[in-house]
Order: structure tokens, then C-alpha cells, then sequence
């Protein structure tokens, strides 16, 4: 039955993340880690659901420091916890404004084995907690003994590492959104509107087989965008101009992201100067991401290889970050990022150029650092822009 | 520029929006509100960023007791603000993970004209805070004589009330839903797999113009779906089989929410039973949904109508709610909630029943509360099943 709501994880793959957790729990001094958010939960249950989007009934998993995790769940979502490996299930008839779920964490926490008195949560960097903050705190009053802590560190050192069924998930995803970036030029045109091209790109996403899209992103103007991360515009793509487009897409949870950029109609002689450039500061990423060197090593590199041609992009502050069931995950690849690459992370490498204010050039490439270095994940893009007529 | 980035909102209707935050607050006794969740920023800012998916750099909206809102942005985001009503721009080189904007709130809390002391943020009911719980202890900690308190009163008063221009986006939403709707029963068959419905489904909705599609159910079983809340599966929908889809579709963030259910093949005779049960209390709670009278009210004559047909389906727990840049927010159509319903509320009000174990019936239509009674958004679910063969 299992298979049937998440084909593609093992139970075996499971029990993997669970053991791992308690390792670096052990090592933090936790007793367990309280996860609410959908990534968290998804990564140690398993299962996906849009339902989440409601923010009336919070779900909570609790990994014990021993022994397997614990779903503390609204009643509506019984039966689809009940088709994954969790045994542990608790529920309560939501939504109880007065009590969602809060009792029955206070329970579980106060049953776990105590020898740290310290309870991990999405506290910290990179995280969200899924559930009001007024209801942590009130959890946190209901506890005797039991500190909440901080548990961005086992988490991300946990998620970091990619097991090679997550890397073959992510590399899905990336193919899928590969095969629609080569369809660009075949099916965009002087004249299209972002919007226009933004939704035909969606559907070829959706017919290749994408799950959820939640990051998609066109923008074009002359030499380049002046900004990348605003929604679609009807403004008609022109001679002249650099059409970007950049896609978070899924497959099970697991998120590709990288760009691609479109020359439409002419070239001037900068744009060429400054997207070479860009690109084999990409190059010199990928080379420089080795086990052993740091997050910042390899932003140096590439600061390096940009500095000659402008100013690099400073707005965007980082020129890569990790990769997995968020779209943007630690470590970031910025020069005050001492992260340690280790076999098994899964990185976006992205420098970018305003070459001209308010003209970019971003290049995104993903990687899978190996023992021998890094293994491209994306189809390395064509050292010559495409061309839209 | 603006209309560009997100058409359909003039500025006249942000300030109206901040001048009812602005009598909202004064009432609560707040010298601002601070928000971080997409959707409140949204709300106040009007632009989309898909961005925001990633965690590694907030935003932040602070809305003043008098005068109009500061953004304060990662640097990155600056240029998307830019285009928009906002003024008052303040950012910081992003990522600085010791710094992630940190200081640059506190400030601006504290520049804030002192009346009350008390500052609401995103603690509350069906809120999510959209950066760390340790950032917002910094901010905490930051301040001098000023309270971080819960703003989910103003915060839901505010956003409960939808203007024309927001009831217009939904009913596009709605709209575009209601299309592909009808269509199943052209392009579903019997063999056809939940996934690949679900894919045809999704496909459709893009083509009729939607924007993002958050949430996307489709579960079929026999006599009805044992649940309605996770992911499809690879199972073909068979003779016999109800088949349950549900779809949060959104329109420039303004969701819809919708249900339909379709007979695949046969029908038995309880299933009818039971579908006409919950048809009639869906209509009884059409009829109930007017101004004066309470969430809770709309709840109990639904209950009494479904009565007699069996247990009402007490794991839902509620049988509606608000409806708007959420897929689900307050009020809850269920008997201990007390609010009063007022014109310009959105509600979805969805009876359900489980009229034997583990075979689920629900029908939701949408209504805009009037001066005159409730106003059907949504086209009303035929009376008879649609089959599919």
C-alpha cells in the first residue's frame, strides 16, 4: 500500500535518516527532535500532502534520541499516516483551537527516555516552524524538566547528505526541466509575453512529468533582467533582449533549480563579454567544489574569476546554496561560510554579473560532491546563448 | 510599472486596506504590526515572488499605526519593491546569517510613534511567522519598551473582510476551477490512473489561465475515498468507484476551493443516499450562511440535517471556513466558533459524511456573505452525480 503515496523511498531508506538522526542527536544532547514543517515531516514520514497549505491543523513528528518517530496528527490525516511505516500514531479531533495537538506533544515529549532534558525544534537558521508560535509556547510551559532547543543543527547536518535515492529524485527533477529548456526556443518568440511563456513552460513542466512547481520564474529585458525574483510580467519580449527563466520543480518533494538564459534576436558585444565570463566563473565553481574545501573556497574561486568584469552581483550576496526538499537549502556558497563539502551534498552553483546597472547575467549549474569531486546533476549549459528569433 | 508585476489592485485600495489595519490596531492597542508570511506581505505589499520558497532570507513588512508601510528587504528583493506603492525601502546584503535584517527591524520598531508600546506579529491562530523563532527572540531582545504581542485579531478582523476587487479574484479562480470541472467526465475514463487525472487535471487549469496551484486532490475508492488528504496514486479508478477531486487553485494569490465528485460506473444505492444528504445540508448551509448569525450556527443546522444520515464525518471536524489569500482561514464553520458573519466574508461551507466506514461523501460550494444572505461564488454541484464510464 505504502508505495502507492510516495513510490521511490524504502522503509530501509527510512530507518537510514532515523538512525542518522539519533547519532547527531547523541552528539547535540538531545533527547528527540519536534518537526512540524512539510519538508521535515515528509523527510522522516515520507508521505506529501496539499492539504498542509491550511494553517488551521498543525502535524508534528517527534524522532526520540531511541527507537522509531512518533506522528502527533489531526484525525483527518489518520488515514494516510496509517499507509506509511509510522506505527506510533496519535490524533485528536482538529481543529481544537484550545488544544491542537498541544497535550499530546507535551505526552510524547514527557515520555521520551530523559538524559539531556533538551528537545531539538525548527528554531533556528533556515527553518519554519509549523505551528503558531503562541502554541511552541505553550508547549514549552507544559514541559517540567524538557528544554527546547535549537535543532538546526542535526537537521541540516542530517539533510545536508543525500542519500543516492533523494540524488535520484533530484536528478529527475532536473531532467524534466531540462528537456522543457531545450524546447525554448522552439516554442517562444519575439512578441511572447513573460506570462504567456511563463505558463506554456509550466505545462510542458506538467505534461513531462513534474509534481508541484512551486518556483518559476521569466524575466527579460535589454542585456538582461534588472531583477530575478519578481513575478511575470505582459511586457512582449524584443529584439535585444536576455530572457531568464529559472525553475524549482519537484519531483516527490525533491526540488531542481537552475536557470537558463535566451539571447532574443540580437547580442551587443557586452552581453557576450559579460555571459562568457559568468559562464566560466561556473566552470571554475564546479571545478573548485571538492570534498574537503569549503562553501567559501568555492565562492572565492568564482569571485575571483568575475572581479575583471564588473562588479559582481552583491544583491544577490551568495553565489550558490544547497539542494533537496527546499529549494534553497545550507550550506550557502558565500566567502563567510565554513561548511565543509563532504560526499553526498548536493549544491547549486550560481554566479551572477550586473555587468550594467541593472543588467544581469546569472548562470545556476547543480552538483553532487563525490569522492572525486563534483558531479554535474544538470545538463552543463551551451557556452553560447540559444537564440529566440 | 506596478500593474506590471501583479494587475488587478489600485493603490487606493492598499491604503484602504492600511487605514482599516491602521482602526484594527488602534482598537487593540498596537503602535504597528510586523509581518513576515507571504501572504501578509502580499496582502499589504501586492506582488508574488515565488522566491520566497527559500528560507534563507526573510522579508519584512512593518505596518505603522499612522502613515504607510516599510518594507524592509534583502537587497535582492529591492528592485521588485521598487515597482510597487511602497515607499519607505530599507535592505541589507543577504545572506548575513548574523544579521538576516535583524537590526534593521529593530529600528524601524523603534522609530515607530509610542502610544501603547506593543507591536502585533504572526504568533496567533492560523498564523506561520516567516523567519526563525530565534530571529524573532533577537528582535525580542533588541527592543526597549516596546512588546512583541500576538496580531492574529487584527490581522484575521482585517483579512476576513474581502473588498470587491479581492471577491473578483477568487471568482476568476473559481471560475477557471469550474471549467476543468466540467470537462472530467469528457476526458476521465474508467482505468485512468489517480496520478494521471490528476496531471490532465492540473494541465487544464494552466491552460485556463491559472496562476499557481497549490493544492490538487484527486482519490478515488470504492463507494468513496477513504480519505482526502494525501497524494494520488498510481491506483485506476474502477467501476464502482467515487472519484473525489479537490483543488486550491489560485488567481494573482486569491485561491479558490472547491470540490467535485464524479460516479465511476454504477452507483449503489447507499451512496446515493448518501450524496443527496449531503447535497441538501450543503444547501441547508447556504441558507443558514447570512449576516448576524454565527459560524457556529451554520455548522449546527448542517449537523441536524445530516443527522439522520449516519455519523457526520466527525474526523473533518469542521464543515467550512474563510476562504482568500489562504486556502483555509478563519472563521471555522464549526459549533464552538462564535464569530458573526458580516458582508464581504468568503466562506466554504463543506458538509461531509462518512456514511460507512471508510467511504466519504463531502460537497463545498463558496459563498460571499451579502446584506441580503449568502451569494454562491461557485457554480452549485449538480444534484445528480456526473458519471464517468
Amino acid at each position: 500500500m505504502y508505495q502507492e503515496t510516495d513510490p521511490g523511498f524504502t522503509s530501509a531508506e527510512f530507518h537510514a535518516r532515523v538512525s542518522r538522526a539519533q547519532e547527531l542527536m547523541a552528539k547535540q544532547r538531545m533527547d528527540g527532535l519536534l518537526l512540524t514543517s512539510m519538508d521535515n515531516i515528509r523527510y522522516f514520514v515520507g508521505i506529501d500532502s496539499t492539504f498542509w497549505e491550511s494553517y488551521t491543523r498543525p502535524w508534528f513528528v517527534l524522532v526520540p534520541s531511541a527507537g522509531n518517530p512518533v506522528a502527533i496528527i489531526p484525525e483527518i490525516g489518520r488515514a494516510i499516516i496509517e499507509q506509511t511505516w509510522i506505527e506510533d500514531i496519535r490524533s485528536w479531533p482538529s481543529p481544537r483551537p484550545e488544544d491542537e495537538g498541544t497535550s499530546l506533544v507535551i505526552s510524547a515529549i514527557s515520555e521520551l527516555p530523559r538524559r539531556h532534558g533538551r528537545v531539538g525544534a525548527e528554531l533556528g537558521m533556515e527553518l519554519r516552524l509549523g505551528m503558531p508560535v503562541t502554541q511552541l509556547n505553550a508547549i514549552v510551559g507544559g514541559l517540567r524538566g524538557v528544554e527546547i532547543v535549537d535543532g538546526a543543527k542535526p537537521i541540516w547536518l542530517l539533510r545536508m547528505i543525500k542519500s543516492s535515492a533523494e540524488v535520484k529524485k533530484i536528478k529527475t527533477a532536473v531532467d524534466i526541466a531540462g528537456t522543457v529548456y531545450d524546447q525554448v526556443p522552439g516554442f517562444v518568440k519575439i512578441g511572447d509575453s513573460e506570462r504567456t511563456i511563463l505558463r506554456e513552460f509550466r505545462a510542458r513542466l506538467n505534461a513531462e512529468g513534474a509534481g508541484a512547481i512551486p518556483t518559476l520564474i521569466c524575466r527579460s529585458d535589454v542585456g538582461g533582467p534588472f531583477e530575478i525574483t519578481g513575478g511575470p510580467r505582459e511586457r512582449p519580449i524584443a529584439d535585444g533582449d536576455l530572457l531568464f527563466i529559472d525553475t524549482g520543480t519537484t519531483v516527490d518533494g525533491y526540488f531542481c533549480d537552475y536557470d537558463r538564459n535566451f539571447q532574443v534576436g540580437k547580442e551587443t558585444d557586452a552581453l557576450v563579454f559579460a555571459h562568457e565570463r559568468v559562464w566560466k566563473a561556473n566552470e571554475v565553481g564546479i571545478n573548485a567544489a571538492k570534498p574537503g574545501v569549503t562553501a567559501g573556497y568555492v565562492f572565492e574561486q568564482m569571485a575571483k574569476a568575475l572581479s575583471s568584469g564588473g562588479e559582481y552581483l552583491n544583491s544577490n550576496g551568495r553565489m550558490g546554496h544547497g539542494l533537496g526538499l527546499r529549494i534553497t537549502e545550507p550550506p550557502s556558497v558565500r566567502l563567510e561560510d565554513h561548511t565543509v563539502l563532504e560526499p553526498g551534498m548536493v549544491l547549486c552553483i550560481e554566479p551572477a554579473l550586473e555587468y550594467e546597472p541593472g543588467k544581469i547575467v546569472l548562470h545556476e549549474e547543480t552538483v553532487l560532491i563525490t569522492d572525486d569531486g563534483a558531479h554535474l546533476l544538470t545538463p552543463r549549459a551551451p557556452k553560447q546563448l540559444p537564440q529566440i528569433r
